[in-house]
């Protein structure tokens, strides 16, 4: 089964377009309200309280969630089986796993990185052009039976200085990743909601198609952003909210208020 | 201690510039010579056996190894306490600890990254410029005292596309990742060995600065590649080499065997 057919299914069933970012911070590492509760290390080592952090939100947020983003920095620490009983988790509460690596090396070490992943029982992993290989990245994927989501146009505000940029062709890199994308048949996009325009998610979605999914970070309190998304993104979205709801008093209410949210903007287009 | 200083005490004590490349390819992943052998996981697992794989080169290697370089990539199923064994071992051979993870992510993540690397004992990691963030990315890495190799023309044919590219300054890539670098006080760049010319090299060195390392990738058999390193490159060189090691029927010969080769070529130059 594509991520892109589980993506549609799951859309249709939960009604959501919300992806769940699991940036588990220890708080030994960052202090104050960013950092997962205290409470979570009371009785447990540095490790086993990040795991059951992200066990707790799995299961707290997963009616509202199409998707889990396991961000791989966070989660540098975490072995094998920890990688496993979070996929299982995700699993469990009928959602998409998705490796947040940012993969981007030469193809050997690329093949290692999507075999581990399909080991650890992860749908679909990010992939960053950079080092380009990106139609060997595509075939290597497949072959795991993993997704791909690729870096197209990120939210930070100087990725633009390469994912703007005018390649060769005389094209901007990121419509370049988009035709490449489309040309490979990859499901997925990684697009920028803060300073993405409208006219580049345009230009974007009409590049890719529209089956492609748009996996959108930058989104937290920020309405404008999500209207922008909606209005000029296409229909399928995949809409990551990660501090906002982990970080969130009730996470549970966090989630089912930004599905909710998503649910007006995407209904409201149509 | 920073990595420099570090890479110059090493150097001069092993009269080397030899960096093995732990890529310890599983059995179970890729068939045949270019993974560990079939004998370490034959009373062990496959974790088990790719870590014992991964510390007996680095025992065998290590009197000729100024720095090893473990790929992220093939680690990702080790846990930090496998981590920490693995730069332990490097530690005892009195060489540096490289994570080659080729980081670009946003600030935060990065941080993690940053944090988790520190911990498990690593010297420095490798960082793609993709997402923009280097002089951030310079500063989380200074205050957990580690140091950076920032990818600044990769070794493989397709990187061109992104690291050849002309930027809206006016200049390739590469120049200006090389020209951050040095605004920044970052002390190391990757820069391939199979397709970077003799005119890129001098231009990269020029724009670093005398002391900053060249991390080289790419390197095996051929001698060619070497060369043009050797003459063009500077004198701050790190020579990596994976599986012409690895692979070797004996990997310590094959270390002592390229640190020679690369020995003479250093001492030719001057």
């Amino acid at each position: 089964m594509t991520v892109l057919s589980k993506y549609l299914s799951i859309r249709r069933q939960k009604d959501s377009v919300l992806c769940v970012g699991l940036d588990p911070a220890s708080p030994f590492m960052r202090k104050g309200e960013q950092a997962v509760p205290a409470d979570y290390f009371k009785t447990a080592s540095e490790l086993e309280g990040l795991l059951s952090f992200c066990l707790d939100i799995i299961e707290k947020t997963g009616k509202y969630a199409v998707a889990f983003k396991l961000n791989a920095q966070y989660a540098l620490p975490f072995s094998l089986a920890e990688y496993k009983r979070i996929t299982s988790a995700i699993r469990k509460q009928n959602a998409i796993a998705i490796l947040d690596i940012k993969l981007g090396d030469i193809g050997s070490s690329n093949e290692a990185c999507f075999y581990w992943a399909s080991q650890a029982g992860f749908d679909a992993v990010t992939f960053s052009p950079f080092a380009g290989n990106i139609v060997e990245a595509a075939r290597q994927a497949r072959e795991r039976n993993l997704g791909l989501f690729v870096l197209t146009l990120m939210s930070n505000p100087e990725a633009g200085t390469f994912m703007r940029s005018i390649l060769a062709t005389g094209k901007p890199a990121y419509l370049w990743i988009a035709e490449e994308l489309a040309k490979n048949g990859i499901e997925g996009a990684v697009v920028g909601a803060t300073n993405t325009t409208a006219l580049e998610l345009k230009q974007i979605r009409d590049a890719v198609g529209k089956d492609v999914i748009f996996l959108v970070p930058g989104i937290g309190a920020q309405g404008g952003d999500a209207e922008r998304i909606f209005g000029h993104g296409g229909e399928n979205l995949l809409i990551n909210v990660g501090r906002s709801i982990l970080t969130a008093p009730n996470p549970r209410q966090a989630a089912e208020d930004f599905a909710f949210n998503f649910r007006g903007m995407m209904h409201a287009r149509k």
